[in-house]
C-alpha cells in the first residue's frame, strides 16, 4: 500500500508538468538499433534452435505500413504480414525452421518502388534451453536497487549530455534527493559480486535496469520507456551480460525484474500507438487522485481479489486489470495479440541475451491473467527448468496460493508460475517475534502461519523475505531491536522457502526517520560512492552493531548455502510454549534447529517432549558461535534471542 | 477462546470438589431402560430397513462378560461377541437382514447356567431415509440455549428429588446465578415455535438436551453423562419427539447439537470403563490450568492447525486430538473401534428417534479426524439428503474450507461434512460495518472476505451467524448501535450462506455489563418465565427500540424465507466506494439488493457503474418499509444504514 500511495503522489507531480514529448529516438547507445536504417525492428535479433519456431517482428518507421517485406534466407519464411491502425507499423510473422545462424536482409518495398533494407541476425544459442536452471529453495536472493547500490562508472551518470544529442529527461545526479538519481549502476554491482557472494547469497535480483526515460523519480526502474534497452545511466547491454557472466563464475544467478502490466508514460510508442487498443483506456486518461471511481480516473481500482472473486462485477474486474497502475504508467493491453507476442518475445529475448536464471514479474495480479498464464507458459515451455516469481502483495494465503502453478484452482486457472511471494508469512514472522506472547499472539503467529503451507502447491518454491524495496527495512519493522532482527533473519533463512534479502539489511539499514518512505528505504549503500566516509564493503566506519549483523548474516546465509536440510529437508515444528518456538529441518544426517526464545531470563526446556526428532545424545554446533552443545533431556536458554544449531559439526 | 477460558475456570472448580460417584443408575425416566433386567443395552432399540444392516450392542451389567448371548428372531443373527477389559461389558455384533419389526429376547447364559434376558425392539422406520432432508441455504436457524429460553414445565425443574431416588447433582433452580440452571426446557421451546416461525426462521438448533448430570455449570449441555437420555430438567424423549412433530407441522426443521469429542466427567461409564483406551489419557488425569504443556495437564493443547499442518509434530497432533477439552470433559477415544461404533449408532438413533433434520457437531477439530469423516460418512450414507454442520472456530478460510466435503484437500482428506461455520466472515461483517472506512478497513473487509468464497467447495452450504452462545451478542459487538446491528443482520441474511441467529438477538439482548461472559450472553429470554415482567413474545414491556428490531428481524427473515434469489441466486457485488457497498442476489426475475451506507449525510450514487445488473428503469420495493423506488441513473442515500430492496413487488 505504501508503494501505491507513493506512486499516486508521484503521479500527481507528473500530471502537473508539461506534455509528453516524442523521445522515441533519444537513446541510441547500442549497436543493434543504430546500425539499422529503420527506426525500430523488435526484437532486434533472434536465435536459431528455439522450440517455438515462430517469431513476430514489430517494425516501426514512417509509413512502413505501405511497404511489403520480403526475406530470402534459407529456413526463414514470412507467414503473414499485419498492418496496424497507425501507418508507421508492420507486424511480420516469421517461421524459423532449420535456419542457420547468420544475418539476412529484410527488404521493404512500397507501391512507388521505394525500398528499405533491415539486416536481421539469427544467433546461435549460448546453451541448451534445459541448462537455464532457475532459482529454487537452495537459493538466497540479494535484492538491489541499482541506482542506490554502487556507482561503478561515473562516466554514465549523465549520459549523452555532452554528445550533442537530446539528453535523458532526468539527467541530474542528486544524492541529497532521495527521489532523484544517485548514479548507481550495473558496473557497481558487478564490481561487488564478491561481497554479495561472501555474505552467502547465491543470486541477485536487481530492480529493472531497462530505460526509464521519465521526467523524475524513475530511479526505481518500473516505468520502462524502452523494453529492449538498458538505461544508459545503468550501463549497456554488454555490461549487463558481463554482470551475468561474473555471477556465473561465482556460481550465482541473475534474476531479471520485468513488468508486463505497464510501461512508462514516455515510452517511445506513446506518441504513435500501433492500435487503438494497444493500451487500456489510452483514449481518455485523466488523473484524479481523490476519486477512487476508476471509471472516472482510469486508475486501477487495485481490487486484486477480482481475479478470484466469484461475485466480482465485470466493472470492478475491468477496473483492476485495465485501469492504470498510476498516472505515469500506461496500462498495456495484453488482450491485444500483438502486445501479447511482444511481451512474451521480449522476456525470451532477455533470457537469451543476458543468460538469465530467473525472472521476477512485477504487479502480477494487474495484467490480464489469461495472458500472464500464457506468458509464463511460453517461457516455461521454452525453458523447462527456469523459474519465475510473481509479485502478489497480499497477506491472504488464498491469493498467494492461487497464483502458484499446480494450485488446483476451482476455476481451472493455472498460472504456470513456479514461485509467488510470501507477504503473508513475512508479516507473521515480524508479528510473531515482536508481539507480547499470549494465546493467539506472538510466536503462535509463526506456528499457525506456517501451518497454512498445507494449502500451497509447493511451499518450498515460494519466496520469503525480511524486507524489500517497497517496505520498511526489517530493522525498522523490528523497532530497532538487533536481537529481534536476528531472530527474524534466521527464521526467514531456515523456513522451507526461497529466501530473499534487501541490500544493506546486513548492516542494519533503516528508515526510522520516515518509516515506509521509499526514498529512505532505498538509501545509498555506504561505500558505493567514492566520496562515502563509511564503507560497508571494507567495514570502514561501520558501528560494532553493524559489523556484528554483517557477520551474523554471513554466518547464517553461508551455512544455508550448503545445507540440504534447509534446501529440501523435512520440516517439523512444535507449538510455541513458555515463550519459545522450536523448528527443525532435517535431510538425511543433517538436522538444523531454529530456536526462538523470548525469555529475558534463563529458562529450562524439557526436551523429552520433542523426542520424536531423535537428537538425544547427539552433539550439535551453534552455527553462529561455533560452540558445541550436547542434546540432553533439558536445554537451558540463557537469554532472549535466536539459537541456530546443526548436527553438521 | 472465551469459551475455552471459561471452561478452564469451570474445570478448576470441579477439580476441587469431591470424587466421582457412581451415578450409572440415577436416571430412569424412560421406559426403554426401566423395563429391562440388565443395567444397559445401547442402543436401546433399532430399526428394520436400514442400509447398514450391522448393529453393535453395548451391554453393561455386573459380570455380563461371563455370559454368552443368544437370539432367536428371524433375520437377526449374532455375528460376533466381544469381551471388554472390564468384566461388566459385552459388545454384540448383530446382522439385521430382512427382519420384521417386533420385539425379541436376547438370552444371556453363563457357565453356571445363570440366565438373564433382555427384550430388544426393532421398529419400523417412520419414513424413507431419503426423506430426511437436511437444512440448506434456504434455511435460517434459530439457536436456543434451552435452559434460558422458556420454562414451559415447572414440574421438571428439580426432577426426582421428591421420589426417593438420588437426585441429579445440580438440581437447584437459581435464576440469579448466570451459571446455574434456570429451568428452561423442551416444552418451553415447543410452546413458542409459532413465535420463532413468525420471526421468519425455518429451523431451530437447541444446545444439547441430553443428560448433563454434572455438579454445576452444566446448563449449557456440552458435558453429556448419558448419550441416550434427555436431561430430565429439559424433559423427556417423548417431549423431544413432540417438539420435532410441532416443528414439522410448521414446515420447520430440528437440528440436534451433538458432541463426539468428549463426555461429562460424571458420565455413567466413568467408574467402569470398558477398555483401557476408551478415553484418551484416562489413566492419569490431572488438572493444571497454569501449565499449557498438555503432556503434563492432559488438556488439549487446542492447536487445531495440527489437523492440517504438514510440519506439526506428532506430540502436538496428539496434544490437540487426545488431550481433554477441559478437566470436566473426558476425551473420548474414537480410535477405539467400539467407541467409534457407539458414537455413530448414537447419532443415527437420535435421527430416527427424534426425526431430526440435521446435526450440529461440536468442537469438530478435536476428535480423531479420520473418525469424524467416518462418522459423517456413515450418517450421510444412511441419509443421503441429510445435513451436518461442524464447528471449527477459526478465522482462517483455509481451515473452514478444509472441513467441507469436496474440499479437494491435498492430503486427500474428505470430511463428508456438508457445512462448516463461517467465523471468518462473521467477523469480517462486524469489522466491515464497525470500522472507519479506509483503503483496507471497513466495508472492504466484507468485500474481500466474501471474495474468499472462491476457495470453498460450496460456499452456500456454509453457515454464517451474527452471534452464538459462545460469543458476544451482535448488539454488543456493534457497541450498541442499532443501525449497525441492522446492517449486520441484513448482511448475514442475504449472503450466499445458511444463516443462524441466536435467540433474543431480535430484541437486542446484550452482554455490555461483562462482554463475552457466557452466563450473561445466555441470559433468560424475557417472557419465558411466568414471573417475568417483560414478555418478548407478547411485546409487553419491550422498549420501542426492541420492538423495532423485532419487526426488522421479522421483515428480513420472512422475506428471506421465500426468496429464491437469496436461497440460490447468483451473487454480484461491487467494491466499496464512497462509504457504500452494494451486493446483489439474483434468481430468474427476482433481484435482491443489499446496500450498506456509512454516510451520515445524503449521498448520490451514480448507478451507471452498476448497469451490468440490469435494473435500470425497474421498480423495486424496500423490504423493510414497503416503499417503492424506481431504479434510475442516480440513487440518493439519505442516511447511514442498510437498504434492502427487491424486484418482487
Amino acid at each position: 500500500m505504501k508503494k501505491l500511495i507513493l506512486l499516486i503522489v508521484i503521479s500527481f507531480f507528473f500530471s502537473c508538468k508539461q506534455d509528453k514529448k516524442d523521445n522515441s529516438q533519444t537513446i541510441t547507445n547500442t549497436e543493434e538499433v543504430s546500425n539499422q536504417s529503420l527506426n525500430r525492428v523488435e526484437p532486434p535479433n533472434w536465435w536459431i534452435g528455439m522450440k517455438n519456431t515462430e517469431l513476430q517482428l514489430l517494425v516501426h518507421h514512417d509509413d512502413i505500413g505501405d511497404y511489403k517485406p520480403s526475406i530470402s534466407y534459407k529456413g526463414v519464411t514470412i507467414k503473414k504480414v499485419h498492418k496496424a491502425k497507425s501507418p508507421n507499423y508492420l507486424f511480420i510473422d516469421l517461421a524459423i525452421e532449420n535456419a542457420s545462424e547468420g544475418k539476412f536482409d529484410i527488404e521493404f518495398t512500397n507501391e512507388s518502388g521505394d525500398k528499405k533494407t533491415h539486416t536481421f541476425e539469427l544467433k546461435q544459442r549460448e546453451k541448451p534451453a534445459e541448462d537455464y536452471v532457475g532459482f529454487n529453495s537452495s537459493d538466497a536472493l540479494y535484492l538491489i536497487t541499482p541506482d542506490r547500490f554502487v556507482n561503478g562508472d561515473i562516466s554514465n551518470d549523465t549520459p549523452l549530455a555532452n554528445e550533442g544529442e537530446i539528453a535523458l529527461q532526468e539527467n541530474i545526479i542528486n544524492r541529497s534527493d532521495n527521489y532523484a538519481r544517485h548514479g548507481g549502476d550495473i558496473k557497481g554491482v558487478t564490481n561487488h559480486i564478491d561481497y554479495i557472494h561472501d555474505l552467502g547469497f547465491t543470486a541477485i535480483w536487481p530492480q529493472p535496469l531497462l530505460t526509464n526515460d521519465m521526467k523524475e523519480g524513475s530511479y526505481h526502474g518500473y516505468a520502462v520507456t524502452d523494453l529492449y534497452q538498458i538505461d544508459p545511466r545503468f550501463g549497456t547491454i554488454a555490461e549487463y551480460q558481463q554482470l551475468s557472466a561474473k555471477l556465473k563464475e561465482k556460481d550465482m544467478k541473475l534474476i531479471m525484474d520485468q513488468v508486463a502490466n505497464h510501461c512508462g508514460l514516455y515510452h517511445w510508442w506513446m506518441n504513435d500507438l500501433p492500435f487503438e487498443d494497444w493500451l487500456n483506456y489510452q483514449e481518455n486518461y485523466e488523473t484524479n487522485k481523490e476519486n477512487w471511481n476508476w471509471e472516472v480516473t482510469k486508475h486501477s481500482n487495485h481490487r486484486r481479489t477480482t481475479n478470484q472473486d466469484l461475485y466480482a462485477s465485470e466493472a470492478d474486474r475491468k477496473g483492476n486489470n485495465q485501469g492504470w497502475f498510476v498516472a505515469t504508467m500506461p496500462d498495456l493491453n495484453q488482450r491485444n495479440p500483438f502486445m501479447a507476442r511482444y511481451l512474451i518475445q521480449n522476456s525470451i529475448w532477455w533470457i537469451e541475451t543476458a543468460q538469465l536464471d530467473g525472472i521476477r514479474q512485477d504487479t502480477y495480479p494487474y495484467p490480464d491473467k489469461t495472458f500472464m498464464s500464457d506468458w509464463a507458459g511460453a517461457i516455461m515451455t521454452e525453458y523447462p527448468n527456469f523459474s519465475i516469481v510473481g509479485e502478489e502483495w497480499s497477506y491472504n494465503p488464498l491469493l498467494i496460493g492461487y497464483w502458484q502453478e499446480g494450485a488446483n484452482n476451482k476455476d481451472g486457472y493455472d498460472s504456470n508460475l513456479k514461485s509467488t511471494m510470501d507477504f503473508a508469512m513475512q508479516k507473521k514472522v515480524v508479528e510473531g517475534i515482536s508481539e507480547e506472547e499470549s494465546w493467539d499472539k506472538g510466536l503462535v503467529k509463526i506456528y499457525e502461519g506456517l501451518a497454512n503451507d498445507f494449502h500451497y502447491a509447493s511451499p518450498k518454491d515460494i519466496m520469503i523475505f525480511p524486507d524489500n524495496h517497497d517496505m520498511s527495512r526489517i530493522f525498522t519493522q523490528m523497532d530497532g531491536s538487533v536481537e529481534n532482527t536476528k531472530m527474524a533473519l534466521a527464521t526467514y533463512a531456515v523456513l522451507p522457502r526461497i529466501v530473499q534479502m534487501y541490500y544493506g539489511t546486513e548492516i542494519l539499514m533503516d528508515d526510522f526517520e520516515k518509516p515506509g518512505d521509499h526514498g529512505l528505504i532505498r538509501t545509498d549503500f555506504p561505500g558505493g560512492w567514492e566520496e562515502d566516509s563509511v564503507n560497508a564493503f571494507t567495514g570502514t566506519g561501520l558501528s560494532e552493531e553493524q559489523k556484528d549483523m554483517q557477520a551474523f548474516v554471513s554466518k547464517v546465509f553461508n551455512y544455508r548455502k550448503n545445507s540440504e536440510a534447509i534446501h529440501k529437508g523435512k520440516t517439523i515444528h512444535f507449538a510455541p510454549f513458555a515463550g519459545t518456538y522450536f523448528l527443525y529441518r532435517t535431510f538425511e544426517d543433517e538436522t538444523v534447529v531454529l530456536i526462538l526464545n523470548k525469555n529475558e531470563d534463563i529458562i529450562s526446556i524439557d526436551l523429552n517432549y520433542q523426542q520424536e526428532i531423535g537428537l538425544k545424545g547427539k552433539t550439535l554446533k551453534n552455527i553462529i558461535t561455533g560452540e558445541h552443545v550436547k542434546w540432553g533431556e533439558v536445554m537451558d536458554l540463557r537469554s532472549k534471542g535466536v539459537t541456530l544449531l546443526t548436527t553438521n559439526l
